[in-house]
């Protein structure tokens, strides 16, 4: 087993969900290599060192650029906020790093293309990190999508639901909130939710060609924790499309912070002609799936409980009934990541793979701009 | 198509689904024989003039004895209180009349008895209304256990949870609350709901024959509305018990008047080598039923939607996907009746077989007062 | 209690719910009519008497013309295919009957229009059988609503998901399967499924103003059954769309009858600032409703089992935990609708605000087509 | 912070939950004590030493006695087979070290109460791993009990189902499979299953005072994997029985491993005169909240996704909506323990308290065996 060592840059949410993957995932996965944290990146120094103690990484460091530089780094992973990514990722790439990225990959279609050329001209290993892909029932579900089970597909739909920007009193901006400062995050719900409903899509489904969308900004303008004054909002807090995807199914997707009563919905239905099946994130470990294959009278949604051995990633952990969790997934995808790299291929997400998300993000916030069917740019 | 003339007595709850049931199985069952709801007998003779316009009988009776002396009368059907079906059903059989009798039988084996002589000397037609036996969801369950899809049957557990007794000011006797009326009821949730359980149990599962229970009578006296004054209550407020049946399962039972937040939470459950199934009162349509021999990976609990034209009686009202509900119950039996009648059988339960269900919830007050484990008496 | 005498035409599926409710109605609420059903109107002599038997009507006609200007009907009930409803509604309300007719109210925007004039310039009671409005937990939704407990209200989601029509095998046209064919049904599921979401969408949350929508036909051709001859189909599949409300709400439709595992996924959920609610017709007792006044840590989904006495209609029913139906929808807008004739009101939805719903099918239609946002009509 | 330094005992699942839980506990909670992976050890030394290299244990060891000796331990962890408990642990304590042991605690209440002694004598910190206590869920339960938002308590229920032993192949006896080895377990379902429903139920219902039980072994004999001979099975497959809590509250208990569609259904409910809580370790995140203050027509039970920061141990997670799983119970277990330790008191359930519930599962097998109530042992 060879060590890879990893520098990470950014210490917020995300980065302590890839210091946790990178931390696990030797307990519980025999791989061909074994990452080391060796250097956690971020602006605050103190608050650096802080994390490196807690998490067990090497040194701290306050400069992304002379991390990017280090000899000792194996791979640049990117945990920081979205007005970040490009710019780091072709400098890593550059660098010779193995290249990993928080999604979505850039703000638009023109950061994203940079980086998937960055990462392709350099030849570097890279992914992008849509871990709810290894959600331990979502990979049962392309299993069986990918072996026909479903049959023709007819129906995709799938929501993001969230309802923590509610009340006005919330600002935007700053440590913990710039999802909701369009300068940093590049847009609202539609980058930060329904990228993950479309990776998973098209992932599934295969891609879609054309959209038609709207978006709304309910509360339309909010203090800025930077410059502390009332600012216009301009980010989108809810978005819905419609889509048609090129194996002729239709698609409806929504994703909303202002839907009362859900924290994390995401769901996603599939119809095939012969069986469908439902997820949903807040309960996790169950897959629906409906066959009507069964027997006539006996038909009915099974609620699968994937946690056997005999289910995706659950014989690494522990015996059947008991649930992981979130921050699973992101373990698995390290996971998949380090066998890939032993594999000589990389594992799915690629940068390429992730920009075509991004040309669907393009189009949607398009399509509510121009209030018309757009075209998904190819890739 | 012959019609049957049907004397009704009681104008209480059961009397309505009882004139209900008549009164529909014609419009969605092809049957032998017509009901026709000729006189409905209450002690009170306003109302039971007013039932009688209600409901659309010929006539209306005070006295139950003249309406069994009825020579225009062919089926005596008894929906009053408990304490008066032993006498009623007696009688009725003695006159030559066919009669059913809302459950239980008797309120004691020797009451039963009495009545199972009585229909078996006379010869006459006889039923009991354990109209749960009629959910199409449970017929579905009868179907498979009886086709042998569960395979060995290892355990059988099955509640009955209401709150309605929870407070203190609640009045004991007379109209609407004779069921807390020891010397009216017989007893309390044994034979109120147990009985169902019972009855539905060991029609799916064969007989049971020990027993060892608990009761509780968590408030010890109420007003009497007959009396007007606090008296002691008398029945079992909560009863719970283990069983052991014939086939070599062990099951667990239990009802209460005080399990908070539930209102008619009649559950069973019945887990075999091979398949399990769950059914659930307050969402009557559904089956949940697991098949081990299902692939592996693919295993889950189905919620079967029973309203499909190939599941039990359910080609005789709507589309699927759409329900029927509790009164629907009591048309089955009465179609199922009819039907019998047709073919020269009784529908079950007949009341022999009902009598066995009185046989155990004797054994399960009995054990209550032993403390001991208790042998179901043979019927 | 004055008599009113009831002439349904068409003994199809809506034949028989209507009649069921005309025939229940009197039993279950205190009104100030009692409908008689006088005569059943089938094109088919012997199919119109065996009905007329069966049901309990006094009379069966074959000729809707004769029935409209029959002297002892009171009020005609339009029960057959779309293509009927117009022609029979305007002469009916001619010769100064009420009426009251299935939905949709026709088949084009055009027809819609002359029905509503009829009825309004005759000054007949009129009412459309949009019959999901008066299921229990529906209803206390529309309480909760106008109570204002949901506070402004920011998305409306609704779908109606079938799996029917799945095999090409499946023919077209005729007894049981006109709602294939365009020229008598109008549209396919546009009209059959998304006109009751709207219907419900716009009472509960006010009118829609603009839709976009995409419509697919997946079988492209199919045996027509009248002409034994390989057709094209003409209807829509499958519809989805996105919605914007007047009150500023979002709002996303999808039906469809290729959705395979569901057979009446008739679903609505609506997200207010202070509250959400979730509606099944599946498990159509059940009221989701989520507060995010309930203290924090104790804020959930609450699974309302809509049966007390309470809640709407129930009173009339059973006792807390025992469920009604389908059929009972029926039931309770025939009550309403009497209750509104003693009070010399319309009960609703009249034909002017059922209209309105074919206004926005219309404009679904239309988009679908133009592939560009449409405005509603208004009416 | 202060190390500690621990020593694991066993390696099989409970020493991978336990290893874990050490190990990451530091990263997600701030403590008075960092526990440091000091020493595995088990009988065999290769996998002793794979096993520390891949949990990052400082060194192996093959003989306990020699880790109970060592100056350089601090705690000693017993995560190895039943029959191993008491004589461990006993040495640990006159060693002077924290111990902490897998439930059950001994045997038979003999090796419970040594135990007990030993650490109470030595005045050593202990607690016992009845980690279903710290799901958060459950957590939340605690304090809504403690509160008194439930009231005056009547029932109390609790399952464990699983279905891993219901094929007569399944051998017992030896790696993996000493749970069905009577020599070694103690006792089958009783000591493995019921003894956390028993834990549970006691510390969130006070204590129970008389049991009436039944049991069953369904396969009679299987081969045992140290013999190779196909020997007597002396272990229970099931169990079920009757309680009586001191606060006058009823209960049912039951625990299979032949329940099939189970693969570890550990369920609760508790009934009370204002509220009732259900849950269930297969969706161990929700708590179901039945409250009778609500207003009476929006009365229903709430799905508590208890996901959020102000719900017990959550704010140490993730984001609101997102899971975590089983695992976590160990490490919030040891949170608690070392918290406690700062605080100078042992975090709950210490060998005391444990040792009550082995007097109730030696109270239900003495009851199976003589058909009697028998009364629990004080403790």
């Amino acid at each position: 087993m060879k060590n890879i060592n990893i520098g990470v840059i950014g210490c917020g949410f995300m980065g302590r969900t890839h210091s946790n993957a990178f931390g696990k995932v030797s307990q519980f996965f025999d791989l061909p290599y074994r990452p080391v944290l060796k250097t956690i990146c971020a602006r605050n120094a103190d608050r650096a060192r802080a994390f490196a103690t807690q998490w067990g990484y090497e040194s701290a460091e306050t400069d992304w650029r002379r991390l990017v530089a280090s000899p000792e780094i194996d791979l640049i992973d990117i945990a920081s906020p979205n007005d970040t990514h490009a710019e780091i990722a072709v400098a890593a790439a550059q660098a010779g790093k193995m290249v990993l990225c928080e999604k979505p990959l850039g703000r638009t279609p023109a950061e994203s293309q940079a980086m998937v050329d960055a990462v392709e001209s350099a030849g570097v290993a890279n992914m992008v990190w849509y871990n709810y892909r290894r959600v331990p029932a979502v990979m049962l579900a392309k299993q069986l999508i990918d072996e026909g089970k479903l049959g023709k597909i007819f129906h995709y739909r799938s929501v993001f639901l969230q309802d923590w920007t509610i009340s006005s009193d919330l600002p935007q901006g700053g440590e913990g909130l710039w999802r909701l400062d369009a300068s940093v995050a590049g847009s609202g719900v539609t980058g930060d939710l329904l990228a993950h409903n479309i990776d998973t899509a098209m992932w599934l489904n295969g891609a879609m060609y054309e959209v038609t969308a709207m978006t709304e900004t309910f509360i339309k303008s909010r203090k800025h924790n930077l410059t502390g004054k009332q600012e216009p909002v301009l980010i989108d807090d809810a978005c819905a499309f419609l889509a048609r995807f090129e194996n002729g199914s239709l698609a409806t997707f929504e994703a909303s912070r202002y839907a009362r009563g859900h924290k994390a919905l995401y769901t996603l239905e599939i119809n095939g002609e012969n069986a469908s099946i439902i997820w949903d994130l807040q309960d996790l470990h169950r897959l629906q799936y409906f066959d009507h294959r069964d027997e006539g009278r006996l038909r009915g949604w099974r609620s699968i409980h994937v946690t056997d051995g005999d289910q995706p990633y659950m014989k690494h952990w522990w015996v059947p009934g008991l649930q992981i969790g979130y921050e699973h997934t992101f373990i698995h995808q390290v996971a998949d990541f380090l066998t890939g790299l032993g594999e000589h291929h990389n594992a799915s997400p690629t940068f390429r793979e992730a920009m075509r998300t991004d040309n669907v993000t393009a189009a949607v916030l398009q399509s509510a701009a121009s209030r018309s069917w757009e075209k998904v740019a190819a890739c």
